[in-house]
């Protein structure tokens, strides 16, 4: 099953509202006491929902995709957490050990727009890179729980263009200024339930830039599985509902190549992760 | 002028409330279109709070300090961002270079309890360390402000124990969960305006342990200034009314004496910052 949060018409200044999406079609699903997709998750879990959303699919017609803005999946996240070296080859072309203990830094939810949505290039850098990335969005609070108990509390998984600002996130050892300037990420377009998706393991997570395959590589080749790092994370903090997680970046991103390739206006960077979908957006020059 | 976030009664489950504190009493400001102290500052801006506030003292006698449970002033932030070393005699006691650059991190409000609240020594760690921190209100958005704009953008200060599990903060170069074990640190007692807390300049932060003086030094030995710190950070990301920005701690932490000195259950840290109060927490074991 895949949930959309979206505005209903062009202007930013809509409502935001959430749906589940089925043959092109968008069912509204908000609610009073559900405003939002997390809160959604919270009041009714990833099942109560899952089988509100079946009924008004089989009561309502819906809009078509394509006549909506989508949002983030989950607009008003709580928490981003993202995990910083986490598949082999991109530790060894980041010139990094492979950890023993996930990296763990923080993306705030302004520093994400929507598919098809340009992010921004800063005005103070020209070290903007990409980075394809899944992400997981958990459904039911995980608190101290174990890697067996872990992937009970997902919702769900979507893509996350999880770009940096390279010059920024290297000012000090942490990285919190280069992974944060407003719209410089993506996450989207489908909150993907676990049934839809497929195993993690199974997954291939591709970065394309301008229809280029520059990352590419398999869920299974994660240091950290999405179980152990849910674990890791729920050890001192407290997992919500709609907190999101991005599990990492496969090899290839732009800083590690000769010449560097940096993202620059008018580029397309694609996030294609198999059984989850393509998260396309095109950059901008914020202004 | 001092304002709270505060239950009405000692129950946990008890609605929150904000108001102004004069003379050990409290007067409550608390309205449907401004649930807490972070929508009022956004509504209505310190200076707009602050005129209501006081109409409110004039015509109110309020509830004794002593009969509410405080919470942080801001108990709901958008994002706490906490700068790693700012202090010179702190950077050369941690072995650390004079950065170049403010270093970044992030906390989360799960992180932090109120004033006279016990904070948590975590289970699976006996690094847990002090850190007395000015902490600074953002009062109205401040997005590329410079660093003469800066201060017009802060509603007030308070004090932060920034406490760390350092064993955690050093799992990999990124101090995430360091620094987000659940009440693991503390914000309070108040929010005092700038009027009335001074220039941060003469201001000093005293890290106190059993009574017994740990840190001590003045706002005039930042590394960078407030002024500097918010026209940093707003580079990259909007700051928001409530946000909070911990400045910082002085030289003197547990982890650089000899032999180390972490906190256990049953000792009680205060930071006590002239002009801004003294917050209190009792050490105890998580369960």
């Amino acid at each position: 099953m895949k949930f959309v949060s979206y505005q209903a018409t062009q202007g930013s200044d809509a409502a935001a509202d959430y749906g589940v999406l089925a043959d092109g079609r968008i069912v509204r699903l908000t609610t009073a006491q559900a405003p939002s997709l997390r809160h959604a998750l919270a009041l009714e879990g990833i099942d109560g929902l899952g089988r509100r959303a079946r009924a008004a699919l089989d009561a309502q017609d819906g809009v078509a995709e394509s006549e909506v803005r989508l949002l983030p999946p989950i607009p008003d996240p709580e928490k981003i957490l993202c995990v910083g070296l986490n598949y082999f080859l991109h530790a060894e072309e980041a010139g990094m050990a492979v950890p023993g203990k996930p990296s763990i830094f923080v993306r705030f939810g302004s520093s994400l727009a929507g598919h098809e949505q340009p992010v921004l290039r800063p005005k103070v850098s020209e070290q903007f890179d990409y980075e394809a990335e899944l992400a997981v969005v958990i459904g039911r609070r995980a608190y101290e729980v174990t890697e067996e108990q872990a992937m009970d509390c997902v919702a769900g998984y979507t893509c996350m263009a999880e770009n940096s600002v390279r010059d920024w996130q290297r000012h000090s050892n942490q990285a919190t200024p280069g992974k944060n300037f407003v719209r410089s990420g993506a996450l989207g377009p489908y909150l993907v339930t676990p049934d839809e998706a497929g195993p993690v393991e199974q997954m291939r997570i591709i970065g394309r830039l301008n229809g280029e395959t520059m990352q590419d590589d398999l869920g299974k080749n994660m240091i950290f599985t999405v179980a152990q790092v849910i674990a890791y994370l729920s050890t001192f903090t407290e997992l919500m509902p709609g907190d999101v997680i991005a599990t990492g970046t496969p090899a290839g991103v732009g800083f590690t190549r000769k010449p560097p390739r940096y993202l620059r206006p008018g580029d397309v960077f694609e996030v294609d992760i198999s059984g989850v979908g393509v998260l396309r957006n095109s950059v901008a020059q914020a202004t």
